[in-house]
């Protein structure tokens, strides 16, 4: 089976394609820019692939629900030209096989725990932390949709005592993202995360919100892993602060030998590193 | 088909008969004192109704994992004589039929998404302020389990800003049960909820809590339905409090007509009133 598929990100559209065992062959990567020029650029690489299916993992707000007539939707997003693009239906018109739909994040839990850092496991939680912070979840087999879908990103957090940064989330103001995104870390210390390594104070605050946000989803969801990626996780320093810290704030409530004592196994890197998204793409129609 | 069921509370056993379609033709209601007296009083009341099955929803935690050794225990619980207490084994020595097992608030869960506030929808979020903060969630029409299982009602809210109540949560001081379960409004305020009825001071903070929470609930789980119910929530003027903060808290980033223009019919009280356990518990089975 010769399978698409399509990480479709906000800076740039990656198409790729791979078999039913998650095997890429072939990538490229298609700047986002209008969707006429980014579709045509992606029919174009797909047009004498002779794939079987597409999958697509795409930036949202999407539109799941099947029954919907916007499915398929990108929809409110406040990215310029893209409110409301039909990109399940452009692609139709040009491939005439199935095509699976998730978000990019939903895809890339997927795609790990398939063949990943959660594989063999029937739930994982996938965080990426970058210029925002987007989380996907398989629970009991299943990507977690519902009324709309996962925007785990926003929750509130408690303020750290030392920061007196507003949060930058249009939304929200000081939520997760607002707090702790890559653009958080380059508003409140006047230089980017890649600029800041030697300063341990950054570090600590980042991971008090990484952890604040993962003991909750700890809570709520009880994943039986959690991977963490995107750009700001390359300061390798925040996998134990943000282990430690988890730890503490779960208070040993949480009576789990993975997070008692093997939180090293428990909270990890991507198992497939930049190609998550691209596999679980794969993944929603091997 | 008749099914015995089980609500197993901290307080007491409620136990019933019922069909598969949810109908309660009895029940009664046993103390919990020790797991021998108790379990003696439970085998006896089924001991003749001659049940094709029995559903039990749980206080926990419990182990859920079917092929743990502990499956159908009652774990780490602080309750006096019930740590590690073989719940189904107990009662599989008694009855010879098929047990079904999970969380009350699971079961919760499951039973009014089969008769109650969110019949038909594959989503749906239970939620008992009482005691303790308990909840139980329906996703793509599975019960969360998972690692163990959820324990939502200890995530970490955000401060209100006029409240200097320490909290009372034995693992973390001020998580949200420890800041807003019946007992913390008694230990603040110096009287019970059910007194308290005229200090509208007592419902803001409260409403804030539990907003808070049902805001990250929403943004992490995105049920179809929010159901709050338990004996604090008889302070039925919490419920449009509680739906005004959760809106102004997601600041109108989940673009759903449910949460934008439908809150009433969102954030409900449970459809089954004090029978959704019991209700939920036949679910399980049936
Ligand atoms: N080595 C690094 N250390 C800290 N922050 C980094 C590092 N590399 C990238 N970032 C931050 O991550 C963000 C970009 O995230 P990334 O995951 O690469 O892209 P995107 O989220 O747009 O897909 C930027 O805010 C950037 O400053
Ligand atoms: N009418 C009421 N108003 C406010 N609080 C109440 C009311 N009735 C009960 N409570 C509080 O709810 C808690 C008991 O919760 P309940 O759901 O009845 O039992 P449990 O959680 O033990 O099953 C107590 O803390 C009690 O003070
Ligand atoms: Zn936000
Ligand atoms: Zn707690």
């Amino acid at each position: 089976m010769i399978i698409g598929a399509i990480e479709a990100g906000g800076t740039k559209f990656v198409c790729g394609i791979g078999n039913e065992d998650g095997v890429i062959t072939e990538r490229v990567s298609i700047p986002t820019t209008t969707p006429e020029e980014t579709l045509a650029e992606v029919a174009a690489f797909f047009k004498d692939k002779q794939v079987d299916a597409l999958g697509v993992g795409s930036f949202g707000p999407v539109d799941l629900d099947e029954s919907s007539s916007t499915y398929g939707f990108i929809t409110s997003t406040p990215k310029p030209h893209w409110n409301n693009f039909d990109l399940v239906g452009e692609l139709k018109k040009h491939f005439d096989v199935p095509i699976g739909f998730d978000t990019d994040v939903n895809a890339a839990a997927l795609g790990e725990s398939l063949w990943g850092a959660a594989k063999g496991l029937d739930s994982c939680l996938y965080m990426t932390v970058g210029t925002g912070i987007g989380v996907g979840a398989l629970v009991e087999g299943k990507l977690i949709h519902g009324l709309t879908h996962p925007e785990m990103g926003h929750i509130m957090v408690r303020r750290h005592e030392e920061d007196s940064f507003d949060g930058r989330c249009p939304f929200h103001g000081d939520c997760l993202e607002g707090l702790a995104a890559g653009p958080a870390i380059e508003d409140r210390w006047g230089k980017k995360g890649q600029e800041l390594v030697d300063s341990p104070k950054v570090w600590e605050l980042e991971a008090y919100y990484l952890a604040q946000a993962i003991a909750n989803y700890v809570l709520i969801l009880s994943p039986k892993k959690v991977i963490v990626g995107g750009g700001v996780m390359k300061q390798a320093q925040l996998y134990p602060l943000v282990r430690e810290k988890v730890k503490e704030i779960l208070g040993g409530y949480v009576q789990s030998e993975q997070i008692l004592e093997k939180m090293d196994e428990y909270i990890v890197p991507p198992g497939l590193g930049d190609n998550a998204g691209l596999a679980g793409a794969i993944g929603l129609v091997k």
